[in-house]
């Protein structure tokens, strides 16, 4: 057994980029048509039935793996993740394919196999991680770069060269079902965490992939596929920001474009983001990969390309490398657009040419796979459980309590709620369990991830815990409510577990696919909690959700809620002890929560809106805002002080003090918020500029140094130039956005600064 | 008594606009900075309390009206539309005031008035017609001409010069409060309809404002004032449409800048849109006006704006020329930052002389006001009331029918329902009544609108109507629906008239600043409608409402629907007339009718969205789509054919014939769409080119052609330009944008053609 945090690095070494770029122009120098078309597109070996893409079912694969890889192969497509088949038997599969090509192709190239791993490694029997909005709701990078480190070596260990995650679309509408895949709506916290995953994965030697580049998150009325309004300014200084700083600081070495129509403009099909600023702007030189069909989609959806070939030059001008998941628009149509003259074959030789200089970098030109496929292996060792336990401890979000919380040792628990006790109920919609539990029920039972139910009768041994589900994530089903409440009726406490099952296609109430209308509960959740609560029995409230809900009246009904997002195998566990208190909640919403589903689209970066009535009767603000989340022991936060005059072109030095006032250990975020008193444009009433994790012992008190640079207030100027303008600025730090519990105000002098790629993106943190 | 439509023209003649010009250049030349300041500002004489505009409260007048006026004036605002008082005795007033102005200023140049005039002169004892949203359900820019003609007189007789309307905001979203003071979600239907009304009110020599300039519809999540997300295409070629025909077909002499911002940039300082595109792009050389406060508001609430000097600065620099209602950032701050050199006075100079040559177009710089002030004026003759009836009849829209409509002479007929007996509930939030409603609900009692309560009374007089209110529009109290239910029980058929109440900031369920949260029917009204279709008494529900609500259910549920918007004075018994069969409905939905809140922001303008469940589980279409309208005689539209081979900068003429196959008279309106089958952007699925409503006699068929300029399919290509592009075009006309009863493909040929202003922009109709 291989314990993969000891073990040597698997990763080859990886020649200089020099060399790669000239063996790719020796390679390429060498190739036929076809053979430069195959290095380009992948293949997906697909069972029937199991739809895991958009509008699949569309798609045939016109000819045989055989035929299609007879002049080599760019991608082998998700080799384990789309069917609980034993990694190491696939393994041996993958060895003999790859020995294969090289033995059996003109030019000996093996194919770059990539997966999905958004939560942990897309394969039967490996670790499932909390959903990114869980390691948004826990405000850790390190963690995150930990988690995604253990990731990349289980990747590596089986030969999966890029990963395809992290997710950096800035959450602007919950009602989209990809939401759970999401980090925040902020686009800071996003950029930290996305670079920290970057940073794990490819530190493991797996190539990580922003997905999904660009806008695909802001789509209209949260619906997927729809049509993206937005700005240019909104684009620039919103949503590229967290793929800014994943590029330029995590450096990351792929690239998924979006599905998305921006103001008209598929990204497939935009030269101006692809090229203009992924590549001229910023500099990126790794390799653009086509999200699952999406070349296709020019010409089936979007209606900008007249066939297949037309959206394959489109895309191959624009900035599309590799098309995914399978060569249907690569393949024969494009070869015909080429020998026609339709589209220019030194577009498919830049492509080419990328992609070979990744396969030259992640040492591939190098490989024989005469080596042994890996026999033992562990995907799910003591180290992923541990780093699984701590991120979902961090990432429970503690939204109210009247001091129910922690349970003071109950005799009587009624444990409800459809997800009380569904081990799929922790998982996210990129989970290898709910990515493939439609077509293979029976995985859900064969998961070692113990529910809310299990982990709450382990952690209080001298209870007597009873259970009812009391109705189904969603359906109109009441006739389990009179069970749930007669068990609420005879116990001292209920604690009912709520929310979302996350799936594919309209599979989930969350998820690909899984878009939401209104924002209440879905099913008859509601009215569950309602006639529990209407028991007189305390509730505790526990939420395993994809997305914020709407969810104002049980704050006020309830005891205490928790919101725990999809917490990952170890989340049952992790809420268990934040029930009992073993763990002590510092979680914080990543996301404001909403009034409903009529205030959507909605963020906290939104610029002043009018108040009290006077130019709208609806309240401008969420049930709880971005930011907010208690703890079992309290914080102040005082004294917030800045170095006086800092430049546009620099940083910004803010200290403040942070005390637990309480009598029991925590831990705070100290959370820095900025606003621009007076743009040329308008800007937020509120932004991130900053903040830090902190444990502290009772009575503990640290002074945090946050050193911001400029360019995190930074804007799109009427010129259309990324600038930082002199002027005052507001700084304060507070339990959420919305409170500025300690503030100062600074004034940034000299000129206006345009933002360089040189500039630093990243807020450094001292505690002292 | 006058009888406005006979009187002779009371415009004066207006001088040559070469000659307005030079007189402008010359007062100029003659003017202190007072003098020029006070040329464009208006000023409004406020009662306490009445708040009539956004944020009122926050502005105090800081001079009298008398120091003010010193050195003369430009704007007298809102004379007569704010109080209920005679016209006869505020015209003395007037009369009186521009003496005084003409006698004791310097240069003697009368203030030019304004008044609102969206539903008909805002001054009581006025007419008022139906909203605009019932003339986009009218389809019949003839008629609305004519209204606007009446209310012109009506302005000019009373001393006024300006109107503010029409309201050209394309709905984006329904939640928004002011789409009942929008006419449709299609642009070219607003675009026709609000060009007549520019031709009707200009005609009569009062000058037409369009409002407002621009994005103001598009806010985010409908709420009144918040940002919008759109970029430059969607600006171009959705929103600014309705403004360029008015434009350039309607001759318009004012707009109001909108308050929004829209990608950051607040409209009121956007040089590229109130002087890039509408003066230089499309040649309009009248003046731009600030919606109120909007000036002020750069600085209180987009915060661009570091005073208001600074924001007088920037709205003159942008291309706003008279601050509206009153001086409070162009008088003292906008002086004192003259002086400092801090604005440019040539800005001030060019603002002057475009408010200065508006007043000489309009004779102001002759008039004396030595002439007597109107005695005797019928603001309300049958004139006045025929046109009313028409359009009301014309506008309301048969939503569904199992039969129970016309009634089949019922003894016994139950009117229930909040709005059954209320003439409120006829009218829309910019008439005068709902205006000043909350400060004096004395108007309500003597206003000669008859309810449909009423008019149902009147029309059925062998029935006996029994009447319940059941319940009030917006509050949770159920006390009445018991009552409610046993008058249905008891009768043949329930008539049960639900909606809203139109009012300001808060005041009404929808109109200024009353933005929803969602599109359920506000209050209990659902409810009680359910209740009285559980009687199993078949129910006819009639909607009195100032936007589209998610009444699907009621589809199903009620034996016919009745979508009425608010129809006017005439409009209780123009529904009425519907109900008993006296009018044949012929009403077509300008707005989809929405499934939920969660499906909004919508409109049917969208690019393929990719359906059956593949890319979203939600619903892709409406309940009702966009043009759908039931009639009690039918209609078929066949054998639609066109031209062979258009040029790309010529027009499309297309034929087909509409046939009244059922036994009664009624008219049908000819919707023609279009679809652009492949473009370099995204294009929306369906687009109405061309209508026509056309009155045929039962067995009646006649063939209408439509010459459609090809500038109808112009969007913003890739490059920013403004094009026609060669290729397919699929066309067809049907009963709604959904439904392709009859079909033909054209082929655009030529070149890629860039529009210009001299392209026609309406459809040409010929009846054979």
């Amino acid at each position: 057994m291989t314990d993969l945090q000891q073990a040597a690095p698997v990763r080859p070494a990886v020649p200089p980029r020099a060399d790669g770029a000239a063996r790719a122009r020796a390679l390429l120098a060498q190739m036929t048509l076809e053979e430069k078309l195959a290095q380009i597109v992948g293949f997906w070996e697909k069972e029937d039935g199991e739809a895991v893409a958009p509008l699949q079912g569309e798609f045939t694969v016109a000819r045989g793996y055989a035929d299609v890889t007879r002049h080599g192969l760019g991608h082998l497509t998700r080799v384990y993740g789309t069917r609980p088949v034993d990694p190491v038997e696939r393994a041996r599969w993958l060895w003999d394919e790859q020995r294969r090509l090289v033995r059996e192709t003109r030019l000996g190239i093996p194919a770059l196999v990539h997966e999905e791993c958004l939560t942990g490694l897309a394969a039967w029997t490996a670790a499932t991680f909390p959903t990114p909005l869980a390691w948004g709701a826990a405000w850790d990078p390190a963690l995150v770069e930990e988690m995604a480190a253990l990731v990349g070596q289980s990747m590596r260990t089986l030969g999966v060269h890029q990963g395809l995650a992290p997710v950096l679309d800035v959450i602007r509408d919950p009602r989209w079902g990809r939401v759970d895949e999401c980090i925040a709506e902020d686009p800071y916290l996003i950029g930290t965490l996305g670079t920290a995953y970057v940073r794990g994965l490819q530190g493991a030697g797996v190539h990580a992939t922003l997905k999904h580049f660009v806008g695909y998150s802001a789509s209209q009325a949260g619906r997927n596929f729809a049509p993206v309004h937005a700005g240019p300014r909104e684009v620039e200084d919103v949503l590229l920001v967290p793929f800014e700083m994943a590029v330029l600081d995590g450096g990351v070495r792929s690239v998924m474009h979006s599905y998305a129509e921006i103001d008209g403009v598929p990204v497939a099909a935009d030269p101006a983001l692809l090229t203009g600023v992924l590549r001229e702007r910023w500099g990126f030189d790794g390799t653009v990969v086509a999200d699952y069909f999406g070349v296709a989609f020019l010409h089936l959806l979007h209606r900008v390309a007249a066939d297949l070939g037309d959206a394959a030059g489109q895309a191959l001008a624009a900035g599309v490398d590799v098309e995914l998941p399978t060569g249907d628009a690569y393949l024969d149509p494009l070869a015909d657009a080429v020998r026609a003259g339709r589209v220019d074959e030194a577009l498919v030789d830049r492509a080419v040419l990328r992609a070979l200089e990744q396969k030259a970098e992640l040492g591939l030109l190098d490989a024989t796979f005469e080596d042994e496929p890996p026999t033992d292996v562990d995907l799910d060792s003591p180290a992923h459980r541990r780093v699984a336990a701590r991120l979902a401890e961090q990432s429970v979000v503690l939204l109210g309590n009247d001091g129910t919380l922690p349970l003071a040792a109950p005799a009587r628990v009624a444990v409800l709620g459809p997800n009380a006790d569904r081990s799929a109920a922790l998982f996210g919609c990129y989970s290898f369990v709910n990515h493939v539990l439609a077509h293979h029920p029976e995985v859900d039972q064969r998961l070692e991830a113990p529910t809310v139910r299990a982990a709450l009768a382990a952690e209080l041994p001298d209870a007597v815990v009873t259970y009812a589900p009391g109705c189904a994530v969603d359906d109109a089903d009441t006739s389990g409510v009179d069970e749930a409440v007669a068990l609420a009726a005879a116990a001292d406490v209920a604690v009912v577990v709520v929310g979302d099952q996350a799936g594919l296609f309209g599979r989930g109430t969350v998820g690909e696919g899984c878009d939401r209308d209104d924002l209440e509960l879905p099913g008859v959740q509601r009215a569950l909690v309602e006639a529990v609560v209407a028991t007189g029995t305390p509730v505790v409230l526990v939420l395993l959700t994809g997305r914020p809900y709407a969810i104002g009246w049980a704050l006020d009904a309830c005891a205490a809620v928790v919101q725990a997002f999809f917490p990952g195998e170890e989340g049952g566990r992790a809420v268990a002890g934040v029930l009992s208190g073993r763990v002590n909640p510092s979680g914080r919403l990543p996301v404001s929560l909403p009034r409903s589903a009529g205030a959507q689209p909605f963020s906290y970066l939104h610029p002043l809106l009018g108040g009290d009535g006077d130019v709208t009767n609806l309240a401008s603000t969420p049930v709880l805002p971005f930011g907010h989340g208690l703890s079992y022991t309290s914080f102040t936060r005082t004294g917030l002080t800045v170095d006086p005059g800092p430049r546009t072109d620099g940083t910004v030095t803010a200290r403040v003090r942070v005390t637990n006032t309480g009598s029991r250990a925590g831990a705070d975020v100290v959370q820095l918020y900025a606003h621009d008193v007076l743009a040329s444009v308008t800007r937020p009433v509120a932004q991130l500029v900053g903040y830090h994790r902190v444990e502290l012992a009772p009575g503990e008190s640290v002074e945090v140094e946050l050193v911001v640079p400029t360019v995190r207030l930074a804007f799109t100027d009427r010129s259309g130039r990324r600038v930082v303008e002199p002027g005052d600025v507001d700084l304060w730090v507070g339990p959420s956005c919305a409170v500025r519990e300690t503030t100062c105000r600074t004034t940034l002098t000299g000129d206006v600064h345009v933002v360089t790629t040189a500039d630093p993106r990243t807020t450094a943190v001292h505690v002292r």
